[in-house]
């Protein structure tokens, strides 16, 4: 890296219509800094301040814990900054500034990191606050909870695993039983003046006794402390699995933003809320959000109290509502994008303190995306975009069965946080939650309110019920991220953590019993409730719905009819019978791009015959058990077939190894051999003969067709004969045989000839020609770096990246579990490999099959049918090989199709010399600093 | 490929003194033919005749079983130039031409391939043989034997499955029996002419009666039917066993002579031998070999007679003796190679059938080379390309214990035809032999005498053992071309194949008992002798005998240092322990490749202690186990580092999965709970935790170092407290420590981080200075593709092959058996990929990883450790990539040092533009055709 001559610039100053930085500037201010800069430029009413920089967040960690030196003097004008405009002074007793610390990511990261306020307050300063505020109360309020929030997170004063409670609140327990004895659940606001100033005194004394160290009085120390907190924070351990979860590197480092402090919570005309330019759950286009009266903005997003909603605010505060409502217009027409924002009312003034893009569940990004375009206020390209692909088969999950709501009883009613239905056991801890998901079962995650020490709770449940909070509360905003069902707020559920029960209306639920709830009214029910398929499902595959019936449909159709055109790579379903072909065309799926033939092979009889194949011991009796197959087979086949209606069908051969066909236990074995008439002893021998060590590595894929070629043989047959049957029924047929698992150019020679000759012998035979193709999957390394031998004779390559990347990794999806953990913690690999394409290793090979492959075969045909095919990432990875297909699975399909025509887009724009890219790319490949800028 | 203007000449002339091709045309016109015509253009008396080349043969089998229409034209021609020459004519009744029609590939295959003697007999011709041979007896007798020969070889009359007896066999018995009624075991020789006569007759009845056609009399029919059916014979399943064996390509084909007959047996002054310029068992420069008299040369190679060492022709044939004995030094000055001849003498006069190098075992070879390099025959860099180095560890096989062999019973007398010492289980058919090694017995194989169809019983044994037959038998001749022991012609055993029982001097072994043979002395002794370590190995690594003593030790010893001379390429070793250390460098190793740490928890109570650190639950209870395992390890390290006294020595971590090292048994499990104070139950669960569907994918390598850095850090202490403690004894300390199974180069980073900290505190600890390098092992393919990443950090890179060719081409070693023969079989694959490197696929890989490597460090130190660095080709390879050692077991060090040195010569060759490298390379490659002149 060359030496920087000209020395950075580590703090950016915001304020009075004027900021050093913008909203472009998010790699460098964070999200929250780019934006309250953006906000103070188009002239919003936004409290002065400062940002120090994601890189010395970067310096920061590179530097063992220590600061760029320049950074101190660059904080003490920042802090002269916001006194200018203000008329207020840092640590001045008549008027005192205080300031809010807060982190910033580059992308949000809700209630992750660490947040200071009312900073700068002493024994002093608080004489300050009390005259401007006129509420003594409020100012010794305002202190104990700077003590609180400062001891617990810069001083580290918390729960140790040997205590029951939060130390500050044992204190103030304590504290309320020596004034109120014999009462229980004293409410804070009982506590006066004088309990308050005691507080502030116990608090101190509690942080002298556990840190050894006094609560600092000076605002710099303060300030210092601080900062180094939020730092800190981003290295913490919700941190760490908030980044695994959503893919955000750890260099990016976070900014820091100080910021003067406004109040909300000094009386009944202040008030703090978080609002949404539109609906962020369903997408409609109303005002949207919460506040309460005397409240500092945390109170809102931690669900304390339940908030009213924003629409009520003209009732309290008409001025603010109008001054609001004009915000609301601002924001959308200036960031073009739906807005989630904070504001604080200080006394009947409006003060902005955030905006960003606003999470959106997909059916609202969808609604968003399709309504904006139509308003003119984006492009259909951008609405493309918008639209997180990843996300889309949210809105082809199930809904409750209509019928089986009818007799369910509604327990609880609370918001409607997260769209959807959920049915599923109720556990009341996260980790408890987290183990029973582990063991298969659906789990609803029930808690008072949710905090981010519930996060992994949260990923594992399939719904989540809270008791309090708002629908911005952190039990929404993560939901609605997930695109977890949400019901929050339900007020009536009595959650009792050390019984594990939950009460509501005097009838006790325990832990591990059943109860639904629909995240899109906001109702709980009792007990079970069959889940029905969504609108798009109905309209599409099911038909029990017009499309006219269906608004979501019609966004969905309409983004759907944009992605073609804006792409020509088709995407294909990995389908194993008719009916799944069906679902996957009616998404829009071009084909089969995977068709395992070996899952026909389990139904009914079939598995006998199979079996008896396996046992045979010579090539008469095995020919004899396959002839039982062929009709089965045959018949699946013509099945499919009729369902893709013309569209080409890739058919892979059978490849897993014989032994999973096979019984392993004692009972079953002597009830098969009584079924096939071979004595217990002997098919007990076999399975023992076919036990593998490393099944991956062993005798399966076309392994078994060069070692057993009557199979090959027969599952020839059984594909031609069934197009020829359904040729002759007036339907074009386009099989694509692929051979799996080929590693040396002559495997795929050997079982291609038997390919070609057996179709010659049907065409003959049945008097039809055949339009087929014979390819292969690559899925083993030494494929890759052969692709051009093989090349010559394979007319397709599939991509199997599931197989790819367990040898290429050498790691098994089966065993990898124990370590894959550990290896995403520690940033050893970005992503977890079997759900998004290594692309710089397996992406290398992959790169080099098809350089190979066409340099024997231009216009050999490329696709990928590995798990992979359904994730966003892979499918521009892809793309940018320049594969003509990828297929997933048919509920996939969408996603797919919109990542794709989101790569295609992203590649013209890239063309066409625009930069908007680089922040997506940048996010994926942990680009080192250097590139940021 | 550009057609051909020039039209191929696909049949080659020799006779009188003149031939159209020469020896070196071994590709075109096969060993045989090549060298027929080498032989007559230096003037030695060779029958004429003519041959049909390889091209022949590969258009054969490329144009569906075809031939050249160009060709019936030449072979006419051929025949003429024989007539003219010997003044005889094809199908003429007076002076009649007979021809012999025999194969003869470009490496010689022994007794694999069909010939047919005699050809042209038929009711008018055998009259002219009458004549010529004034002998009717004779010329009926050879006249039945063609038509015996022919209906077998070319109209396939043979035995069924459902017949006890071959069908010309049983027609000749029951001739017998009636002339001779109640006798058995009447003697060929008691047929008289009118007998012959009447066998003709039968055995023509018998081919029309099993082929439904008549037997030919056109000897031109006689002569299309012969040329055909030895190019059939190229793909007889024993053909086929022995290329897969010897790793000759099937498009190499076969070249067809025609030639003249001479005739050995037309009574006692003609006779036909076979002999070697000097002994190819031991090396000696002696004349060596055999003859009959009144025999055809198969007559010698069949050992249906012993014959009589050649030595004594001088008695019988004294000028014939003499022409032998001027052949014998032509041949050798012209061929500047021992050479193996074969010989007829017809009525006195000598005829040359054939020369060739002659095999020899790797004592002669070695002897050969070395003496033959003294009497400047050859150049010492000759000398080495002349030991096939995949044979030299032969020198270092057992012999029989010396003091065993004194009190052992010596039982019986045989020749000795393959040195060496085996004892086993002798098994008398080589099925049953196959079946009892491959369930890990020690077997001897012991026959009548041994043909081609008992090659897979050969391959299996020790050792083996036969009644009849000379040193140049087919069983002498096999056994000495793969290493075997075997003592042949023991004429004393009476071998009964149904009771499965040899009688030796009326006592009797069964199937399954014991013996031992000494090949090199070729004596059969009663039950199991211990064996003893070869002269090397006692004078370089038990030092029980002194140099000077053994004459073996110093032509292997001037071998080594002529291997030193040629090359830099450094051999090292894998061991696990200061004793295998210590033999490996007595061999010449340059350091140790590979020491797997592993090995050494096996040990008495380490594996409890081990076990422990398996079961830990917390890193506390684990480092406790690990502090167990500590000073266990430190001495194993402390006495490796003495053993190489200054050697570097690479260490790799723990590297199998922890499974691997709990008891799997409930028994077992029991014992262990006692042990160490554990309930069973928990060891069980932690069993079964800890099993995996894919082991070799699973958590092993680095990923345990990752998963827990404890043991990481343990090891790195106990090599540099080793260190520390042998540097302190005044010997250098070379460790360099090698991470295993890196894929990622952050696993890299953070298990070097380790080795680097503790190298530092011990460093400190002790005072001392470390010289050391931490690198990795190369073992998967993700690591080749990152390989510039992993440099940055890693010093240096060790391939680790084996797990490196079961990743790439996805195959289990444990589990390719079931296949890997069928692959073989059917040309797949080339070679086993897990006995040689599998260039196109895997070398690849390396390749990319080598250049990547040295792409970001220059000086990178790159090695193998594979199995494969014992391989010739792969060191061959090794050295063509430019690795800077290799590392192979001990036993392999001097094979590998003498690869390294035929790299390093062939290498100066091709620099020097010449060409004689071309065979070998293309031998490997299976080039097309096209490239073959």
């Amino acid at each position: 890296m060359p030496k920087n001559t000209k020395k950075p610039k580590y703090v950016y100053l915001f304020g009075n219509k004027k900021a050093d930085g913008d909203g472009k500037m998010k790699e460098l201010l964070g999200g929250k800094g780019a934006n309250l800069a953006e906000m103070t430029r188009i002239g919003l009413p936004v409290p002065p301040g400062f940002t120090i920089t994601t890189e010395v967040c970067t310096h920061y960690y590179a530097n063992k814990r220590k600061y760029p030196k320049e950074l101190w003097p660059k904080v003490k004008e920042g802090v002269v900054h916001m006194e200018k405009i203000l008329g207020k002074k840092f640590g001045d007793k008549n008027k005192p500034l205080l300031v809010s610390v807060r982190s910033g990511a580059r992308e949000s990261m809700p209630g992750m990191m660490d947040t200071v306020l009312n900073l700068g307050l002493n024994e002093t300063t608080i004489n300050g606050l009390i005259k401007a505020s006129g509420n003594e109360r409020f100012a010794w309020d305002s202190y104990r909870r700077f003590i609180q929030m400062y001891g617990d997170i810069v001083m580290g004063v918390q729960k140790r695993p040997d205590e029951d409670h939060e130390p500050f609140e044992e204190v103030m327990e304590g504290l309320k039983s020596e004034m109120f004895p014999g009462e229980h659940h004293v409410l804070d606001t009982r506590l006066d003046t004088n309990a308050l100033k005691e507080l502030v005194k116990r608090f101190k004394a509690l942080i002298k006794e556990r840190t050894g160290h006094p609560f600092p009085d000076d605002p710099w120390d303060q300030l210092t402390g601080s900062i180094g907190a939020v730092f800190g924070s981003w290295m913490n351990d919700r941190a760490i699995v908030y980044r695994r979860k959503y893919n955000i590197p750890s260099e990016w480092g976070t900014a820091v933003n100080v910021q003067a402090m406004v109040f909300g919570n000094t009386g009944e005309n202040s008030g703090s809320g978080v609002a949404f330019t539109r609906d962020p759950a369903t997408g409609e286009k109303v005002f949207y959000g919460e506040f309460l009266t005397n409240a500092q903005g945390e109170d809102v997003v931690a669900g304390v109290r339940t908030p009213r909603p924003v629409i009520e605010l003209k009732d309290v505060m008409p001025k603010a509502h109008r001054e609001l409502e004009d915000v609301r217009n601002k924001l959308e027409k200036h960031f073009r994008d739906v807005q989630d924002f904070e504001f604080t009312i200080e006394n009947e003034e409006l003060f902005m303190l955030q905006t960003r893009n606003g999470k959106r569940t997909a059916l609202a990004a969808v609604r968003f995306a399709v309504e904006m375009a139509k308003e003119k206020l984006i492009t259909w390209e951008e609405a493309i975009q918008r639209v997180p692909a990843n996300q889309l088969d949210q809105l082809l999950a199930p809904v409750f069965d209509r019928k089986a709501i009818k007799s369910a009883r509604c327990i609880a009613k609370g918001l409607a946080a997260g769209p959807g239905a959920a049915t599923g056991k109720i556990y009341l801890n996260a980790d408890r939650a987290a183990a029973a998901a582990e063991k298969g079962e659906k789990v609803l995650l029930v808690r008072v309110e949710t905090s981010p020490e519930d996060l992994r709770g949260m990923i594992a449940a399939v719904g989540i019920l809270t008791a309090r909070g708002g629908v911005s509360s952190h039990a929404a905003l993560v939901a609605r991220q997930m695109g977890k069902v949400c019901v929050s707020g339900a007020s009536d559920l009595r959650i009792d953590y050390v019984k594990r029960t939950v009460t509501i209306d005097g009838e006790v639920y325990a832990e591990g019993d059943f109860m639904s709830i629909d995240g899109t009214v906001g109702e709980v029910y009792a007990g079970k409730i069959e889940t029905a398929p969504s609108e798009i499902i109905q309209v599409l595959v099911n038909k029990t719905m017009e499309p006219s019936e269906s608004a979501t449909y019609q966004n969905f159709k309409k983004l759907m009819d944009w992605c073609k055109k804006a792409t020509k790579m088709g995407v294909r379903t990995n389908a194993d019978s008719p009916k799944q072909a069906a679902t996957a065309v009616a998404f829009g799926a071009v084909g089969i791009g995977l068709c395992r033939t070996e899952h026909m092979f389990f139904e009914g009889d079939r598995i006998d015959a199979m079996r008896e194949m396996i046992l045979s011991e010579d090539i008469d009796t095995r020919k004899k058990a396959l002839n039982k197959l062929l009709p089965y087979q045959r018949d699946d086949f013509a099945g499919i077939f009729r369902a893709l209606n013309g569209l080409p069908a890739t058919i892979r051969f059978l490849d897993p190894p014989l032994h999973e066909f096979l019984p392993q236990e004692d009972k079953q074995i002597k009830e098969l051999a009584n079924v096939i008439g071979v004595p217990a002893e002997k098919i007990k021998n076999r399975v023992n003969e076919l036990h593998e060590v490393n099944p991956m590595l062993g005798h399966r894929g076309c392994r078994l067709g060069i070692v057993y070629p009557e199979i090959s043989e027969m599952q020839s047959r059984a594909i031609f004969e069934a197009a020829a049957k359904v040729q002759k029924e007036g339907t074009k047929v386009r099989p694509e045989i692929m051979i799996p698992l080929v590693g040396f150019p002559a495997e795929f020679q050997l079982q291609s000839e038997i390919v070609r000759r057996v179709a010659a012998e049907v065409a003959k035979e049945e008097g039809v020609k055949f339009n087929f193709l014979v390819g292969t999957m690559i899925e083993i390394p030494r494929a890759t770096l052969v692709a051009d031998e093989i090349a010559r004779d394979a007319q397709f390559f599939s991509f199997g990246t599931n197989d790819l990347t367990q040898t290429t990794l050498g790691m098994s999806r089966d065993d990898s579990g124990s370590f894959l953990r550990h290896y995403q913690e520690l940033e050893i690999l970005p992503q977890n490999p079997f759900a998004s394409i290594d692309q710089s290793g397996v992406g290398k090979l992959i790169q080099t099959a098809v350089e190979l492959g066409r340099s024997t075969r231009p216009d050999i045909k490329l696709g990928i049918c590995g798990e992979h095919g359904g994730d966003p990432d892979s499918v521009k990875f892809c793309h940018k090989v320049g594969l003509s297909y990828v297929s997933c699975s048919p509920y996939r399909v969408p996603t797919a199709r919109l990542a794709a025509a989101q790569s295609a887009l992203a590649e013209q724009r890239a063309a066409a010399g625009a930069k908007t890219k680089s922040t997506k790319t940048a996010k994926k490949k942990s680009t080192p600093k250097s590139n940021k800028r």
